[in-house]
């Protein structure tokens, strides 16, 4: 492994303790490493705003971050156990290309504002995600629901036939379930829309960051004022956003059940084009509607 | 168990079934019988209005729902296993008294409907209530933020001290997350704050109902359109309410966590008053700050 | 509310905390005051062998504590919010009709441990009852898979007809499934069945106590001997319970399931007795398979 | 992607819903392919136990089985995305390498069973290790707690100084502890040790294989019988090793949150060599016990 970032003389760490900690952060990290680029630029910019680190060392990093970011995208260069984690990964590469130049770059920031901000703007990206795919599912439905008004379908209560109803009705539902979907992804989104970079490991530091600077830079909509809160909301935002999926994904859940219901042999409303449909390994002549039923299990 | 709604001449459900599908429904529906009232009397409301009811029935069934009220909360009526639920308890009151008017104020609704909208205004209730309650816990954090802005304590980070700190700094925390579990809140009762009543067992009802009256009547911000969706959103907004109280909870549980280290001896930042503390039962010279360890566990 | 068992002279808790302590635990509590009353017992007996009570003392105890099971069994006695919880219910009522004699029973043991053993004898009733039903339920498979052997069905894979099958084999599937849950809940029964009476608030007591008897007395099958495990045990022993009451739960739920297929129209396996279903309150003509839903929900 | 084991001629599958459906399956069926291997060896001996493989084609399949293995375990054999899944990349390069006889070993099996009696091997192995280790963790916690029985600590509830107590006393619980959690393993272990093999897509196949015989070969205890139940079973032996292992980790975290206040400066009973401690990135002369604290979060 490269040097640790907070290695000291004289101290090896017991190797299978370093083992135990790093766990499978490199692999995990790949998914924020592209957002840790993003974030490290503009702490860079904040830092020669201040005076640390001069217009050349800013120019030098801005561009290592980004061979380094088209490295991550091309394969060039992977996040692996040669590394601790993503943070060390970056700026070990810094180090080695710059010098001294790299190594100020972890001036005024800590591992722990730095994975918060990456987590930040990962979450923003999904959320952003969740939040168009379900206006799309909406939108498809709502036009369903316009041109089949007219086609009749059994309504159930308990999988018992209960009243006349229609495929339009059916479907209708679903366009009002993931309106409100997108909603519930947009206000999360709106939540975690707060900039923790600048507080450090839970106490800030003493520079004179201009967070509302990297704010901007960085696209957050507010800023996350309180440094020891930005530790709290660890956690609490992640379960924000697990909700806001989670809502989506049940409604998807129901939706699949009630089409898988729908194409099985006894009910029969519904088929699968063939190149939708799965085979068998054992039973060659079966067809089955694995992409719906893998949502309802 | 007084008549069941549903029953049908002839055929007498098995007593077993009948108590297995009961469960405790009339212990937990009591946190939704005002509920249920203040929407039966919107529904009568209705019913008057495209003619199923007539003046005086109106008048009649808003008085006795009105009477029930009251009855309820002095514990004159108690909701208890006479009764299969709260519906069918509050329809047989008003037949009792009212005879046919009563029965009629079933007319264009299910129970499917009706559980909806009383666990709807009651989600809303107590949405508006962590909304309200956050605002309170940030209002007093920002307020000794700034009366103890002076007063050092160590700041730690895997609980061992790192930074000189201060307490108006750790109020300042807790203020910040209370102004998101506010949002959160908030946020979350504008998701549910849609009317289901009308939709009845998911299929609509053939009658002339004003929906959009019902919607003003009853305080809700918008109807709640497709039938369908009103059944599938059952679940779905009420897990969104748990996870806009569970983000509160959280930081609850971690201010109290942080206080039950400073009430330690060895810590010794704070000390509850002796009216805050609870004895014990084994070991009478010591006092116990419950208070603060309930939250934790 | 009756004195405290831990309160103070001259300090009174103040109301709201206590209120907030107290939370519903008289509610709770009665499915706990039985196992209470067993074990008080059983320390009763303790505390006479070991020179604490006299002789009268203890027959004194044993008869008031035998009343007070059969007033609450009559519902002559109510556990209420006149009480902390039922712990303080009934040390109350023995020194209400004791005097010292019934004061005395507190001697040499905690609400900690009082809790501790009641849910423990709670959890192995509830235990064995999972187990013994799930060998009722797997006996009854089984003969209907005997009967049934030549009945063909569809076997089905993804809610799709795979080849031909029969009701035997799939009686059999549930008889097998829940001789496992009938195994996993008598596992879980031995695992619990640890007397915690004794171990006070986590550092035992100063009194030679004979925990082996206790043991005996109480029918536990072991000794829980550390008390500070006795403590960390607690949620550990109630989650493992809850495990395998959910596994047995899960079988059932899949069992309900097919079932609630098995009946619906499309497939018509299976028929339900008039007097197993329910009516709508809405759709007169309909019956309802509840009792089946009901599981799969 | 190599062909897929359930591809039919003219049917191409859209690529969108393959690589829906494959998901991570190759990463993740990683932890499971020589368990696969060792379950295909079974298989291909039952096969020519019933004459449906020749004596060469049995040890040419053992044999390019155990080339597999090895390439696997040395890393020349590398399970990615050329595969569906570890089912179809074993039988991909047995028929590569043997032609017909490697297509022969899918007779009588499925990927349902298949993936049964692979992660049932695996589950096995881990609740294995679970028992040893906290068998492990007891034998240590025992020998430390007569070691250091009369070494004095506060006894804490609360937190809060309660009694004394004795370092032994402590060790002592964690022993009672850990042998419970070792008992819990072993009881699951012996739960999910019922072999799979055979039961195909849930319906058993129409060949005479000899399960018993399978059965000794995996080193199973006991045959699971029904094939529906197989099937049910998925998920449900899956939960109970995971609340076995929960169990373990709940300790395992009460034990580190002991430790992580001992450690503080303020308890001050513990401290790490310098080895297994961790430095700050941002605060050069500190030292964390993370791989305390790890556990505890």
């Amino acid at each position: 492994m490269s040097d640790l970032l907070w290695q000291k003389p004289g101290v090896t760490v017991d190797a299978r303790i370093q083992k135990f900690l790093a766990g499978d952060d490199v692999v995990l990290d790949r998914e924020f490493f592209l957002h840790d680029i993003t974030a490290s630029k503009a702490h860079a910019e904040g830092l020669q705003r201040i005076g640390i680190l001069s217009a050349d060392e800013l120019s030098g990093l801005q561009r290592e971050l980004d061979v380094l970011a088209a490295d991550f995208g091309s394969g060039a260069f992977v996040l692996d156990e040669r590394y601790e984690d993503c943070h060390s990964a970056i700026e070990s590469r810094l180090t080695e290309r710059l010098g001294d130049a790299g190594r100020k770059i972890h001036t005024g920031r800590s591992r722990n504002d730095q994975i918060l901000v990456a987590t930040r703007l990962w979450l923003k990206e999904k959320l952003a995600r969740v939040a168009q795919l379900s206006s799309q599912v909406a939108a498809v439905a709502l036009d369903r629901a316009q041109a089949e008004k007219h086609l009749p379908i059994p309504g159930y209560t308990h999988i018992q036939r209960a009243v006349v109803s229609s495929a339009g009705m059916w479907w209708a539902g679903w366009a009002e379930a993931f309106i409100d979907n997108a909603t519930r992804a947009a206000d999360t989104h709106r939540l975690v829309d707060a900039n923790p970079l600048g507080t450090a490991a839970g106490y800030g530091v003493n520079l004179p960051l201009d967070r509302d600077h990297a704010t901007d830079l960085l696209g957050f909509a507010r800023l996350q004022v309180s440094p020891t809160y930005a530790q709290l909301s660890r956690g609490k935002f992640e379960m924000a956003a697990l909700e806001a999926l989670g809502g989506a994904t049940l409604d998807l859940r129901r939706l699949a059940w009630d089409l898988s219901l729908f194409t099985s042999a006894e009910f029969g409303f519904v088929a699968l084009p063939a190149q939708y449909t799965t085979g068998s390994s054992i039973m060659p002549n079966k067809r089955n509607p694995d992409v719906i039923e893998l949502p309802v299990v």
